[in-house]
């Protein structure tokens, strides 16, 4: 391995202790040399790991004995490397995304859940421009815990959620559109400045975050009713 | 009246005949003095005006001569100057505001029309957070040619409205809110980025223009129908 | 057809009904997976469709059997598949650009509108800087009753415009420029802050937008015809 | 009461019922007439109410038979009306600001809590500036299901207590600061931008709505523990 | 004198020598001690002095002596110290201002241009929402060797007279204005992105900038004109 | 000929008589069919033209008869069609260049100024971060009438040279550099915010129209030179 | 004392000796019960304290006995409480303004350095628009270890510096200006693009960041010369 | 060698004398011929160079007899030129960085200290969300004159070392991450806002001008001991 690389990576492998969560190993600006030396250590250790933002770029330069060994999604750009458990489905986490447009960040969020075990409800497509698609779900959204709810442009969508179901809301803005859409600004601040009540936000684009965020809540709940 | 104000002030009396619209007064940042020769002069045409952002300090500054002739109104900071004709209702222009704290921007829309001859109906703390507020006026709302929306904030009611009605749809801004709300950008920039189809906008705070721009609507149906 | 990218589509076939304006496709940051699950949907209700901000990338990818259905334009992105009637030329809607490279713009407007079967007036590269060349068609844009002002960097024509037309305006700022001009920023706030009574605005190179908005106007005036 | 407020108010009783939280009264931008309609009619539905953003000037100016059944709060800018169950203490929830000068924020959040049952924990003046302050106080934080994290300037708290507490951190950041800090921008960016994993943000100064997201995370878990 | 303020200042007499142009005193931000040492070198050498951006509060609080010596404008903020050679009119510089609410800055180029020996023409409220304004003057403004332009909102008045005249244009973009007109960098911005050619551009409401630019200008002249 | 490219193009071969300055084409969002219309009408008329922002894959698209006929420069990006009159040096206009780096920009400003017929004294690399670079040449600087001063980053320049020579100062920001330069907007408010006195500004990377102002400038002197 | 405000201050006592600065309060946001709670547990410890950003308001509404224990410095808003060691001036460290309007923030750098025993030199008015004023003193400026540099407008005053000393180089920018420059942003942006070599930046206005940045530098080569 | 080149490279070989730091050549934006220019001459002075911001293509268009001479680094695109003389480390200079991402920024840093003798201890991947990393190095990290700190997103990681360690802090933002964080303007502001005392910052991803400011540090220190 490569030596300069090797002592530029230092992982953390006492986060999910510490605070239930592993770390996660975010691809953007490491070298494959340094993701090498991840990917080794990790190996080393025995431990799965999450990679998330990893460019098909990056993926395609990584040496193939890592690569026959990295489950890919090249929508969501993240990559697990390990084993892990199958995700149970169940009515605490469900993720909704504004449009088809939506899907890849939606993903990300999936894909993370599942990495931890969870496999929550997925429903895209259901934009406030034509009401009726959110409404005839409505009743469903009530039941869950948490709400991953995935917009961009205008991020109307969260709002008028907010107004309907009981559950935490976890709204992640996304880059999708142009002129004063495109990079998500506009879909973040309108998230911020919601009239809707107790909407939380996480960055742009941040699929990942949004996950964490409600992995931390349900990890609550059942510390909560563990005490019971 | 002071010579330097009366250079500085050439009103465009013909406005009317070339686009249909008097010229307003915009008084914010005009000093008493131009005031005073704007209404001299209005006066010896023997014309009416309608001025917008006329602080109250500014109005209460005015030469007594003048107050009297003016109705002014301190919640949308406009006067009127002179005697106007009644206004009419009909179902051609509806005004539709997401909060009470919008009310004012509201107000001047409305105050606006009424100067030119229409009653809007007024529609006001209907906002996406609680959708049944809209949901139980959307039928009326159906029918109105023109759909000017107010809202602070995230804005969302006009992208609600864009999916559930066919009028056109004029959406004021508004500077409510604070942190990343304040000022109105946030609202501005949802607007203009919203996924509702055919929505279009005016200048934040901008109850005038608006109105500006559905009696723009409304005069162009007149023409259509004469035409027939 | 992908399975994820069908549980990622859901279409709203009833907006016409409720709107007056079909459902488009915006075509940015959707998959080849999720436009072959819209256009194959959209065949089998026998329902033709408009897609917008569809690159030549994810055109040349699209299924050979689609290709030869859709009849593109790489000027505007544009794309129609299925059946539309003719467009009818009349004088109701009019749209200008400033310069010639707003004519990208003008023409996802213009190819909207024939969509929806109505030919306007296209009169391209009558900036202000060159006045003459607006002053010489101005006598026969009073004549219609939306006008659509396209125009880039300072964004000065809609201003010159609305004082001197009664008809309706939507101006379209384009992202036409470099420096302080580039991405449109500058002629999207121009033309909110402008002077000209009444223009309306959409966001950045939002031809189509614009177009939905001239819809809304003409349909609101059959409206107010028919009930006569 | 004044006969224009009363149309410009529309309360939204049922709130609780469909999201567990009471509709609250953002009182920025409305006028004391628009107020004296809310009170009246939160009187006659014999409802208790929380009003946020009430100013002094607000406050000073509301008909005395209102101010003496307010609980007001200069600090925080809160109001309560009528009468509320006391709170109780539990383990549930912690609010933490960096700096004294950001106390006032965690005065809404602490208030709102009360308004609803719940007597927070709070620790003031932690930053991470003088690292022990925090770490003296961490096995504590590590029991709690909510941290509520306040933090202005370059808001660097909530990052740190991420890596080392396990529960739902909600950050609000504040506008506490001058230059590059002024507004609170900063520091909502650098909590949106923060590599803690899972941490959620709400807007500037917005001690209110950080509140409603905990009280959503405790009520989906006693649902969740009512569901054993 | 205050001893600290006379540290503070240290006057630069001889820029009239290198650049044709004397030193102004920018009052903004100076304490009244400072302007009490400034006035008093001047008064010791025996020169005038222009003082700009001398808000009403720092000119009341100047010692009797001075202000009985300052021939103070509360509209433009500036003050003329000692005694200045009456101006000439001439043909060289005129000064145009879009609307009555300019006037203030454009008096700010006009006092300092009077101030250097020139009497500029000054045109007022010929903004283009009312096109034959500008027009009735503009075959008088092709006389002259510079136009400065003071314009605010949208500043499209720049751009039409480049279009028309030959003269060396220097734009002012002006603070007039609300929503995203506010503070003028929307004035600003829309002068630079200008698609008139050869405009240039000052800070936004300097007036004094534009007018030693103006001078610069027949200076540039006057000199050439000597080496004939 | 494009038919709809020929609707697309109007060209205004009146501008000089009305300004002083030929029409020039601003190549940057205009298709190659365009920019064929636009080259047929000028050889048809018999008049050279000057082309900027015209991008390298541009020029190698253009048909090969026109390639031969355009003295193209890549480093500027201009070119220049049909036959122009040699340029004259003389001392009337300066250029400097602050690094190597804004060599591009400066040489638009001299290839316009060039085709219009005077040859500009060009010094480059000048910058203040080595003072004695630009103080060996000031003398000389001294005598021009007017100064183009290109700067990126800070462009601290052009404030300088303010207070050391008395001709106009025509400043260019580039957007040279990275981080918070990169843009060049930091150099456009630097320079708009400059304490040196007088000093005028175009936008980013606009040496073609710092170039124009200057032709603006030499030809006001000469008009007043014929009326002496 | 107030005890809601003796919860919300945690003083650190410690931070001398962990970084060699002792912790200074900032005053602004924090009540007068904070700052009495503060003063308190001071004078209680008999340590000494620096307070910056204490406004005239707060400062005049401190109880009478802080009041006589406090020097109060208005133009920088510093206060010293408790008895501090004479300065003693040496020429380690300068302090360079480059204007009377920046007098302020250089005071306030002054006074955190007088705390903690250092005189610094301090030379004001010496912006680079008239550059011989910074010429006749830079050889003495090149004698100092650390020179504060305190700019705002366009901030050229450092840069020029940094090609001229070789000292440590601490840029303050100032929020000193109007339009473009208004609360330092250009100024800082300038400074932190600078093409002058090893400047280093702190925030608008941070007077007190500097010192503390210079006291960092002297300090650190007190402890080198001891390892002698 | 090209003329245009020659007449557009002036390089300043006498910066060290004044300053203590060589001229180094910032690479981007410059042409081929221009370095080519930059390296004749040095070469002919027989002076070593550093430049800085070399591209990848930049490197492979130089003269294959210029390769052969330059030591290239693609990691942070640095070459050096010439013979330089080893590098020696000492306790003086750390660079510490936040994360594995940022290596390439403290490699900047890293080659311009070596290239003028001073080999620093770099640590990296020590960011705040896992502290236990930082504080094991903590000791160690205090005994340094000066520490680098370089870190992206929100930066925590300087605000924390501000409170632990004594020596001068020398913070770079990273444009590392996405989102709100890209391009690094989150990082800058969050240093800058920063609560830990007496932090300087540079410009985003400036690595060589952290290295600068530290080398005037240690010289300062250096010549301090030189007068003991």
């Amino acid at each position: 391995m490569n030596a300069a690389a090797m002592s530029e990576v230092m992982l953390d492998f006492e986060r999910r202790r510490r605070t239930g969560l592993d770390e996660a190993i975010f691809a953007m600006g490491k070298s494959v040399a340094q993701l090498d030396v991840i990917l080794a250590r990790s190996e080393e250790r025995r431990v799965s790991l999450l990679i998330t933002r990893l460019s098909a770029e990056q993926h395609a330069q990584l040496a193939p004995r890592w690569a026959a060994k990295l489950d890919y999604c090249s929508v969501s750009r993240t990559a697990i490397f390990g084993v892990v458990a199958p995700a149970v489905a169940d009515n605490r986490i469900a993720i909704v995304a504004a449009g088809s447009s939506d899907a890849a960040v939606a993903r990300e969020a999936q894909r993370t859940l599942t990495y931890q075990g969870i496999a929550p409800e997925v429903i895209v497509d259901v934009g406030v421009a034509g009401l009726w698609r959110l409404m005839q779900r409505i009743e469903e959204l009530r039941r869950f815990s948490v709400v991953i709810a995935v917009a961009g442009m205008d991020a109307a969508l969260p709002t008028v959620l907010a107004g309907l179901v009981p559950g935490v809301i976890i709204a992640v803005p996304t880059s999708v559109g142009y002129g004063v859409a495109a990079g998500g600004h506009t879909a973040l601040n309108a998230l911020l400045a919601s009239c809707g009540q107790g909407i939380t936000v996480v960055n742009i684009d941040n699929g990942f975050g949004a996950a964490c965020a409600a992995l931390r809540v349900v990890r609550a709940q059942a510390c909560a009713s563990d005490s019971l």
